[in-house]
């Protein structure tokens, strides 16, 4: 099968990382194709990002019609349902995904993100979804998505001291990593606080897998035609 | 990975059907090891049959220590957050992967079940998973568990009539079928009313092979110690 | 005071008739400005409409620095969120006015809008402003937008129908008409149906005027900074 | 346009207090008419007053038979629902006036009111409007209603620890007064912490403008005939 | 222990109704003091009856400092919260009672009651108790509630009516009797239609039975001191 | 009536505190048939506990086939709606009890249980019930049940801090005692806390008296069928 998976943000590095950490994930048969948006804003935090980005998104789409099932490589799943719209594959977001996941291995779990500018849309999300009530909370780590490209040791100090408090303030019981970028800390913060972390991209990848196996496609009786 | 499908019924011929399903939608290199309760009810309907399994399914998920991920194909989800209390590998149950599958390719979901007395459980499942906001309507289409063994045409034409009110009076853009046992009708009926027709057991499957390629593993931080 | 009317769609035929409804609810010393957008679709109809029009909406915007008032005038109230990023002046949909004046007006309204394919996006809305809990239905009359511009009797006649439905089977104490170009409707239907059919263009306009002289803007602390 | 504005309780120096807002948040040609209970507790503070006030108030409606929007400036909202099946005229309560405006410039506010007491009818106000969902969280500043008309700085200054403690653990990005009496607070409060402070006085008379001039009505269908 | 019953409205044929339910409900050991409200309306139907009749509840509650419990036999719940702020006894509506009693004796029930003007009203109750989710309708029969007092047979069919269309159509399993009024159909109705018809008299009586044995006693903690 | 009060962990010696505490609860004239199950954990904590005591709950059950009424005397209420399956008798939880008492006795009310592994299930409950509405939040005590046995005064410090912490951050009106086992506590911390604390025992006794009085029998329509 072929995965398209979208980075809709403009750099290209991000989109490095996204294909590796799809390619660690998805059985080796799958063809993993990684796309960067070629308009758009450099990194997606708060609503007029979410909102500019989906033309780019689109086109990127639309220029792949043969791919069996998209990723959305944006934990905001901005333009997910527009996608919905110009396609039948199965179109999964990094966050849904995300907290899909966390909802089958967990009771409750605390999402940790980039900027607090961006913890409304998020909320808003998952409200829709419905698992607004398997999440106690979404907090900003106030680590902006572009800083996470630079390997700075603080940056995953600030992502820790929210996990921390996840676990003892919000008795979360897994953590979701809130952001596309974050895709290559998951296995180590993992094991270090002993309680499953969970990257969208990962979940993304493996689910659109599992819903082309299972032989599902996107609706298209009316909301998406 | 070896994934254990435990049919929590003492009905052989239905695990026989789960595992044909299983094995047609999961990976070559999967090994399904199915495996039918010893010690419960013949079929599960109504909250007395829910409980009174749960021993015979833990005995069977006890004699597998080695699963990678376990499904417990039973579409009311029974004793799943039980058996995560003696593993760490990933539990997914056939109806809560249904509904978090349907959620990722249709607005608004309908679920399609055995009898009425079963609906009370199924709707306080959906609610504690948080999916009740994307199911419109859970429906009975007043066939037994056991008579789904037998291919009696006039059986789907009663599973026929309820998808048509779910398209018509519900306006769901997506069909759950509500019964590990529908799980071979998935397919034509899907083709027949032009819509999704989600089949929990393949969804189980995939899923639970989607969480392990993603390294995700049941939390036991507290709730599933 | 200048406020400024944006049509997101580039139907200007359907930026009159706004104008003129903006017109007759403003007060006179409000300076309207209609403007239609430049560069998006014809009408705003389901998810890709929703997403793909708002480049162009924030183009109308930037083009008026001046505006002491927007209202976004489409009913799904798309790109609010990120217009109200963009300035500090009050930004209000048409929807959204809508539901709250229904509010204040009725213990229960109902919503009859133009196609199927924008339930979804209007249901979801709703949750988000918590104002669902006020919402019975939000029925879809089958009536595209730009039908409506031809003024045809059956046009009207489908409105009718769901309005009679609303009052009977959702008891529904007031109507919310939900699309910009149903505005010129509201005020026959209200008298024939003896209750109050609340159109969005009037609200949004008025609610715009309310928040300038109640010296409120949009908060620029975090979300819409 | 004749806006009854009505202080239901007995206390008259508060009544000048809400007169000068409603005046200056209202048009020029909107004759103000702010009237007094003749009837009722002294300050409204918790279910017991709630009660007792809503014949008085409802006597000084029925004393105004020719007003073309009414207020009830309590922020308890006490009575509207009442004086909704007496007039025709909409009807506007100060603390929904305010939680609606809230919702339109911010994704989030929280509420400070005067004693605890309050709370749980003020949070039974809002479930019931749905903006519940909006709202974080309603506080108590401990300073009783009469004590705000000693314009003391020391009841500022506990307003002033709830604001903050409302940006910085609520997350909250706008405030409303909860409280008629507070309502000369509004614009200094505002400049002094850089968010939208609310007070419900201008918003119920801004709004109740808006309403007569977007033609709308109390419905009296059923539950208000 | 000394139980007082108030009817909330002046019509004391209905009084003596409740006390005859009242005295067939409890142990032969309480003291039912059926006290019927001396100042207010005839009967409580919609929201402007559910406020002005609490001054006159609230004398009769003063005139028997020395009760054990409370019962107020309305079934809009009426000036409960406000009683609970004159005494420590427990006080309990009828309205709340029945609601509790259902949930614990089926997963979902329908109420049916008189007119559809207080429909709004009750469903607010529902909310805040939270038992709307187990409250799948409310129905009104249209009939107005002296009208119960004429024991005219067309009234009981009309009754008769809505739970046939409550067990089919809402799936209520079982069915609460919205008027204190209706106190004396209660067993009859059960017996033909073979599933508990909850009348709030027995029940609100029986709990507050419950309660003075359970030594339970209004919270003066905060809301209620 | 002869009341079955059934204690579905095997440890007697709470059987016989469970027992005192129902009879200086009911009526004098109630037999309580206090009964230990022969099979099962020795004290349920957890999902596994909850999950795997249910057939030595039912054993019990149905060896008292002449019980008026049915007590499950375990905070989670496990087993309840099997229970409910093989009787007509009203059969209760002392959870869903202690929830619904504090209800009708305060506005909000926390709960403090035994272990945290505990909390999830709990609050499960409480969602189905609705009673999350009421109820602000489930506090671990960190005390096992068996601990509670060993009447060690460090044991009830813990459910003091926790007391205190539910006043104070929680603002709970209303104190439900999590775990049948703390049954004996509740008189005298509701003297030196000055607010109801409720026990789950002798609500659950009380209103299965209630019931019975009140001639309600548990729904056989279809769910309990």
């Amino acid at each position: 099968m072929k995965l398209l998976v979208v980075n809709p943000n403009t750099t290209s590095s991000m989109t490095r990382k996204i294909k590796e950490a799809a390619r660690a994930a998805a059985h080796p048969e799958t063809m993993i194709i990684a796309a960067t948006s070629q308009n758009g804003p450099a990194s997606i935090q708060g609503y007029l990002d979410v909102s500019t980005c989906v033309p780019g998104l689109l086109e990127v789409v639309n220029a792949h019609p043969d791919a069996d099932a998209i990723v959305v490589a944006c934990f905001d799943d901005t333009g997910v349902d527009a996608v919905r719209c110009v396609t039948s594959a199965p179109v999964i977001g990094v966050g849904e995904a995300a907290y899909h996941a966390a909802s089958m291995i967990s009771p409750k779990f605390s999402v940790i993100t980039t900027l607090s500018r961006s913890l409304a849309g998020l909320e808003a999300n998952l409200l829709r979804y419905g698992l607004d009530r398997r999440c106690v909370r979404v907090r900003a780590s106030d680590v902006p998505v572009l800083k996470l490209e630079e390997n700075d040791p603080a940056t995953i100090d600030k992502i820790r001291v929210e996990i921390r408090a996840a676990i003892e303030e919000d008795r979360a019981e897994a953590i979701v990593l809130g952001c596309a970028g974050m895709t290559d800390l998951m296995s180590h913060l993992s094991e270090e606080f002993n309680l499953p972390v969970v990257d969208g991209v990962a979940c993304a990848v493996t689910f659109a897998e599992a819903l082309v196996k299972a032989k599902l496609t996107t609706s298209k009786l009316c909301s998406y035609s």
